[in-house]
């Protein structure tokens, strides 16, 4: 199976996916896939959820993952970002279940303690871990599709109910 | 100019159309049309978002406003219900863009402030001042209606500089 990790944002969204093969007991993964959508912070608000939509049917429809997983903060420091990035994982869903495509999602708690086998584990620590996990030449960057990964790698490290 | 106001959430969103006629100096306000979005509470999350959007396009191919005022919270007192309702208003804030009629934003208290003189007012009292100022036979209601004739009529009333 394949899941596309989703880091939500308003200017910059990144992606990654990942393949899963193998049995239950014995599973590989690889990264197939990473990038990043940017908006531009010249466009006003209602314009960037427009590129952020139209940019991910695109990468949804080219890489038609069997599940998708977004990184969602439950709880934030500044609700200046918090309010924009909510309206963005908004958008994000939408388009995702217009293509019906299962969708789960985790706190960066959740995937740290998955991924890196420690809830308040650096950012660096995770990132070791995703580049040890998918066997990669170098540590996932930059950031945003370090977390896309990473939630990715958490969906596909947890017994799922299906 | 027509007005459609919008009262975000995610089981019941609000609208009402409001026309606008006269001078600057004497305007007439009308409602012209006023109804609910509603999901089912037996639809997953990203299926309402979908049946919002999909609803709204209707409504806003229908009436095409000249205007979008939606209400916006910037506190919350809950933060389990302020994601989801945050989230609804990013795919509202999409549907309203994607056919480019422009968008303005006003928290409940400037809402208050404009329509019923004072930022405090009880919900009753800025029904009434909903009711009085649009000719309306009886109170606005329910109360996710009388919420978007009201941020509609704080945008009616507000120096908007176009």
């Amino acid at each position: 199976m394949t899941i596309l990790g989703i880091d939500p944002g308003t200017a910059t969204i990144g992606y990654g996916l990942v393949k899963k093969t193998g049995t239950k007991k014995l599973s590989r993964l690889f990264c197939l896939a990473q990038g990043l959508i940017t908006t531009s912070p010249n466009l006003i608000f209602p314009r960037r959820l427009e590129k952020i939509s139209h940019e991910l049917r695109k990468i949804l429809r080219q890489y038609q993952p069997d599940l998708v997983a977004i990184e969602s903060l439950f709880f934030f420091r500044n609700l200046k970002t918090f309010i924009p990035v909510s309206r963005a994982s908004g958008v994000i869903i939408l388009e995702v279940s217009r293509l019906r495509i299962p969708l789960v999602e985790f706190t960066p708690m959740q995937v740290k303690s998955r991924v890196a086998n420690y809830g308040r584990a650096e950012k660096k620590d995770v990132q070791k871990s995703i580049q040890r996990i998918l066997g990669l030449k170098k540590l996932p960057e930059p950031d945003d599709v370090a977390d896309a990964l990473g939630v990715a790698l958490c969906a596909a490290l947890s017994p799922l109910d299906r």
